[in-house]
């Protein structure tokens, strides 16, 4: 079963890794993080760095696409190369899923028009500008299109789909081998929990660094 | 405020990316990610590279010290230029701590002795034999040293010690920019969760990859 994560500059890396992670756990399961060229690709802090294993034109389809987000979706959006491949793994693929603003890349690939779908809780108007309705929830399945809500989602989509993949034995061992069993030490993880304090200084935060 | 997270070969990515995507939020954070020498390191499926920017040898001392851990941190164990590296920036640090396996390279180093301690619920045995004493929770604190369980825990681990290091505000911002609202469509993170079925399962497909 082969699973592609594509690779591009300024992804945020835990929107990648997250997922990676589960999937991987997966009987037959084989990843490979293709980008334009193999080499390391940097996230959108300029700090670390991915290795792509491959180039998108070493594939000629996949079961599985997993599209990160991150600040550097922004720009992929207007990529024709990286959409073009988009388009063309989506048309065979089992499966075609987005954690954070990787969905903004589906959807400017076409694929998420007249469709429900997530996206960071700050791009949802980015997202409803390529014709997608978007949906308050963690994880929305339409269809084989699995979008995902901001970064650290990307593991409970992983997870819902792994369950479609393999069944709820091998979903649920995979679970554990990550010792996926949340504990966040507070609750602020969505806008409405976090408060209107939290979300200023959040806000600020991302203003600054642009 | 610098944060060191060493990588060496065989690590889970998630260990190091999980409290990076949290702790790099932080005001004035400065993450670099250390090896013996710069460059790609391998993760434990050996199909996903990190770029280490930086050789151990480049940093005298740290604030804060994550140590991953992963099938390689088995042999990392008796690295004993790794572990005189941990022990000098420990000796410094204002926070030292492990995700996952990362507990065992601390106790190589022997930084836990007579502590409490958690790690992979896979690797007790091999925590207690460096004198750790087990403890089941999902992130241990005790004095500077903290220890988390397996791989996704270390999210909740950056978020306990972001809120130490940078005060309420930033470390609830941290989860609400990673939008860290776990939500895992089941619930078989812990073995005792899990039930046997999922168990034997798990330990039969890490048995088969050694």
């Amino acid at each position: 079963m082969r699973i592609l994560i594509p690779l591009f500059p300024g992804i945020t890396t835990l929107d990648a890794v997250g997922p990676y992670e589960v999937l991987r756990q997966l009987p037959d399961a084989e990843v490979h993080f293709p980008a334009a060229e193999p080499g390391v690709v940097l996230d959108g802090a300029e700090t670390l760095g991915l290795r792509a294993d491959s180039a998108f034109g070493d594939f000629d389809g996949t079961d599985v696409l997993v599209v990160p987000g991150g600040p550097g979706a922004r720009p992929a959006q207007h990529d024709a190369a990286l959409l073009e491949w988009i388009g063309r793994m989506h048309a065979a693929a089992r499966w075609t899923t987005s954690v954070c603003t990787g969905s903004l890349i589906l959807g400017a690939a076409g694929l998420l028009r007249g469709l429900d779908a997530t996206t960071h809780w700050s791009t949802i108007a980015d997202l409803e500008a390529h014709g997608a309705r978007y949906t308050e929830e963690r994880v929305v399945v339409r269809g084989n299109v699995v979008t995902a809500a901001g970064v650290s989602s990307g593991i409970d989509m992983a997870l819902t789909l792994a369950e479609r993949l393999a069944g709820p034995v091998p979903a649920r061992a995979a679970q554990l081998a990550i010792e996926y069993d949340p504990q966040p030490p507070f609750d602020s993880g969505s806008p409405s929990k976090a408060g209107p304090e939290v979300r200023a200084y959040a806000a600020e935060r991302r203003r600054r660094r642009g």
